[in-house]
């Protein structure tokens, strides 16, 4: 099954035709059809209608209130003045390979190679970059749904099919299955992205989730590629989620995905990285060369900073959403319509409202009507219908604020 | 006749392989063979053999040696520490695009719809996008070569063709025909990448030639995908290169890249902009969220500084390539074995050398026995080799040791 485009290219056509005429339809319908398919994103078309709207609590994406700590732009600022503007190596400058070479290190324990490390222009990047690796036109790659669009969208860009997994989800838990992902497969599956933490669901594979999927991609020679972007973000007590690198092997086949943006507050950077096999490394640096040809060094240097001087900030981001985590269930418990599980992981409510037929209408009213921005739940997959998302990774006062429009909105449903 | 991987992908496949052990070329072979087919830049290789030797003139890049000016780095100093460090609009910032138009504005003399352009994180990231609206899986894209490698291999990442038009050279002037393109077209061709002023070769099409070009694409229904970042650095006596907008219909299938790399000494940055039908807006928003996802606004802010405040700067970059225009060729005029004649246009001498076996044997050794880093002709496509690339963006003092030593080289070969 094919993942339809969700507010898709085709509604987007038609309006166009109208608006420009007969003219401008048949230039945008000689583009490649790969192209016309890649669907709007649902959460940004719902930003781009809220950003018009004054007063809105934007809690539709995925970043917090805060600006990136002082000591990171300084760093950045620093490389800037000393004339750190030259091209670069297109996987990254040693430093900062080293730098979160380091930082697996502390996480997992034992060492990492700096060379199996790549800098790429942001963490989606890295995701259009894994798939570009693995997956190419009209080969198929499993993505368990509710998903983060961007996955699907970058695999229908290079021309291969997304396929969805629904998961299953039971009072707001949800729940993947190896024979959820053996019946979405087919002969042209070459891959399967997997978000764990999860976004929207906060999901978070257990460690014997993560080996029956492992097992199930080694028998059928799968690519995995990893997306534990939120691993820190956990709210089951460990100290970090579950990763496929306490139980990957060397020769499995698997690449991480890996941001500066949400551990850092530097959603805006557009800095990221990948952790792929050593083998991989002259093919993987071609991609880059060949799509953004690597990172401006003064934003590197500060991920250098962030890497190597910001454990503080991480923690303080960490507390933050804690603490929002609180506020959104506080808010969210014994309300009528609602279903909702805090999460496990990562820093969104994605909740339902029994009754609520159209998510994309509900996510433009609670613009309209109450001035707080979410995501609709189909933004992230059909069996999103009926759901809402929000990020919670905010000041206690204005998360408190947007949920109290967010309940008196709900209650207007009668 | 599809381009061949000029250092390719299968001498590198053999060297992992021995290096890492049958284990590791497993992993390699299992990626998609569209990305293993991606070739090594042969610019790239022999810069990262340079790097390695002190003392080294770089000359192998199209890069000057001048930082971006203070002004542009403050400007995305401020920005930074005033928190424009969140996600923003995937194509850009409205003043950012609506500064761009104005700056084609001036060069055209007449308005643009800042909704036409596009933020990009690099004009190679142009190019990508523009190869992903136009060609894929399968189909083919025309490419005079000699040409920048980049077109060729962003094309070879989305499973398309890169099919060389080599070009004809007579006493180091070169010529592109509507006959030779003609004779490279298929049923499957659907763009062509023009490059003019071109990069190596300084090759500048006239108006009539460009008309010729747009007849053939029109009348074969083709793209073009139109690089003309050099326009301002022109020695014909014009005041800019001539552009495919100045003949250009509102239905006619063409996407323009640009760069704020060259003119602003932002080579580093990766910040460049498409301009396209309004007509693809939306599905450009869309390619540019599921590759990069945008451009940082506080690069942005640096871009727009650049763009309404650099313009003393950029003639001065034009006076300075017109100053080491005139060294090289001085260097150059009357040598035993070489070929060459000043460019009209961009800021590469790309000069034959005869009886020149190997044009990468001898950027390796100019490297390790004159310490001066030029381009190989190989580079640039098979009808490359002979050929040597030097970049003349330079000091005065700089580049006439770095010529000195190329000639003092090309004197050793007897």
């Amino acid at each position: 099954m094919a993942l339809p485009a969700h507010e898709g290219a085709a509604s987007a056509m038609t309006s166009f035709t109208s608006q420009y005429g007969a003219l401008m339809g048949d230039l945008l319908a000689s583009v490649r059809s790969a192209a016309q398919r890649t669907p709007i994103s649902g959460i940004i078309s719902t930003a781009n209608h809220g950003r018009q709207v004054p007063g809105t609590i934007p809690l539709w994406a995925g970043e917090g209130d805060l600006p990136t700590p002082r000591f990171i732009a300084e760093a950045a600022a620093k490389a800037l003045y000393d004339g750190e503007t030259f091209y670069t190596h297109s996987r990254g400058i040693p430093e900062l390979r080293e730098a979160i070479a380091g930082y697996y290190e502390e996480q997992f324990g034992r060492p990492f190679d700096p060379d199996t490390f790549f800098v790429t222009g942001s963490g989606m990047q890295a995701i259009q970059l894994c798939v570009a690796m693995t997956v190419g036109a009209g080969e198929d790659i499993l993505i368990p749904t509710p998903s983060w669009p961007n996955a699907a969208g970058a695999s229908t860009v290079i021309g291969a099919n997304p396929v969805i997994v629904p998961m299953a989800e039971d009072a707001g838990r949800w729940v993947l299955t190896v024979e959820m992902l053996e019946k979405a497969m087919t002969p042209q599956t070459r891959a399967i992205f997997v978000n764990s933490p999860a976004n929207p669901t906060g999901w978070t594979a257990t460690r014997e989730e993560m080996e029956a999927i492992l097992a199930f991609a080694r028998a059928n020679e799968l690519w995995i590629i990893a997306d534990e972007i939120y691993s820190r973000f956990i709210w089951t007590g460990a100290s970090r989620a579950p990763s496929f690198l306490d139980i990957a092997e060397p020769d499995d086949r698997i690449l991480w995905v890996g941001t500066f943006s949400k551990n850092w507050a530097m959603t805006g950077w557009r800095m990221g990285w990948i952790h792929a096999p050593l083998a991989l490394k002259q093919t993987l640096e071609n991609l880059i060369q060949y799509s953004t040809s690597g990172t401006a060094v003064f934003m590197q240097r500060a991920g250098i900073a962030a890497i190597t001087e910001g454990d503080w900030f991480v923690r303080s981001m960490i507390e933050r959403a804690r603490e929002g985590r609180d506020i959104v269930a506080e808010a969210l418990a014994g309300r009528n319509r609602v279903t909702f599980a805090p999460p496990d992981g990562a820093f969104y409510a994605f909740f339902k409202v029994d009754g609520l037929e159209s998510s994309r209408q509900a996510a433009i009213d609670l613009i309209d009507k109450a001035q707080v921005g979410t995501a609709p739940g189909t933004a992230f997959g059909e069996n999103g219908e009926g759901y809402v998302r929000v990020c919670f990774l905010r000041s206690s006062d204005s998360l408190r604020e947007a949920m109290s429009r967010i309940v008196n909105y709900l209650e207007t449903l009668g």
